[in-house]
């Protein structure tokens, strides 16, 4: 069964989220499929997850790097070919830390997401079940990635929650 | 189907539950459901979630605030009309912060859950996904909000985690 | 139905993980399973929560204590009982903060678990769904914590998530 036209993958830090989002793209066999990577690197920290990423990854992927106007990217992107976005998460990091418009970037991804002919993965982060934060920005922060998470789910065909590298179906069926 | 006795709905910051609690409520087709208001309004920013959460509502609901003596706003509502509590979290907070006893006010709401004719949807959040807190309240209070889930989830027929909007269901069957 | 040869019980901060896993082991209809303790008590909120553990799990239990060498703990645990390690985030707090070296304990747990003849339940905490802590030890923590849940869980016959006391199956079903 081929990828659906909008997946989500949700999960929390070092869920594995990544690693299985990579391993449904590959399954569809395309040969060249499409990375967006929205990290920014400012650290050592950073970098080393980035190569980390890149080696389990492995060649074969097309990457494209755009921290911050994604559905230009999107909108770029070869249209036959699947897309993977890693993450959601370090996108809206970078919206909020640019002090851009949160709706208005967000109502622009999910324009470009509904856009695109081919499959996209989001990968995104579920960032709101630890003790509420002591500072304003952080719950700035997790209360934005909640409802973009919402937003991508009500649009998406498969949401998925990776929890210990295992998936766990929230909407739709796995192909 | 009719919703069942009791319903516990959990679930992250943002995560859509609130919504998602109503919904359910709405369904059953009452034409005044009642909503207990738990939260105490300190500041802007908890002004600006109620303000948002009222108009997302909309019309038709009763609304009862009642920040700490849930029990009694339990006893007192109509008892032919579903309820809604929103949420157990702020209810605890409260509890917690006004220094009263934690395992008698959780007993006396379950009680009171207990004693209900018709159906109670309880809105609760996950809040022990996180790394352990650096300050003992933090603690403290997640610890009690995982056991209260707990006792609420023991007697609940029907228990609901959200994600991204999504239900997934962790005990009983959606009506 | 048996229990599984290793089962991973995940969870957050009072979720219940550890009742359920217990009456999983109890189930099981043997005697005297062993439990080992990684805990070690370096003040009174550990302490108390121990001894609160201790009481619900009551008699009948074979507890090993063990907060560090928990491959051989697992290794000199009788062969025709079945163990319960409770738990895998302490352990792994333990080996963080004596700067043990992760990856070379890490394998060496996954070896003593293979090894096993009986089933072992391993109880692990769930600590990356909260914000992004703001401190460097706390987030290798929760990265080393992830890949660790990965690695038991690419293991296990049997995953769960508890939230509220209920299971959710991850992978496997339940005895």
């Amino acid at each position: 069964m081929a990828l659906p036209n909008l997946t989500l993958i949700l999960g929390g830090a070092a869920s594995g989220k990544s690693a299985f989002a990579e391993s449904l793209v590959l399954q569809g066999g395309h040969e060249h499929p499409a990375y967006i990577a929205t990290a920014q690197i400012f650290d050592d920290e950073m970098a080393q997850k980035v190569a980390r990423h890149r080696e389990m990854r492995g060649d074969g992927w097309l990457t494209i790097e755009e921290p911050l106007d994604l559905a230009s990217a999107l909108a770029n992107a070869q249209d036959d070919q699947p897309v993977l976005v890693d993450c959601a998460t370090l996108w809206l990091t970078n919206v909020i830390l640019g002090d851009h418009d949160i709706d208005a970037h967000s109502a622009a991804l999910i324009t470009a997401l509904k856009l695109r002919n081919s499959p996209v993965v989001v990968v995104s982060n579920e960032v709101g079940q630890g003790i509420v934060p002591d500072n304003a920005l952080s719950r700035k922060f997790r209360n934005a990635q909640g409802q973009l998470n919402q937003r991508i789910g009500a649009e998406a065909n498969l949401v998925i929650a990776v929890m210990a590298g295992l998936p766990l179906v929230l909407k739709g069926s796995l192909p």
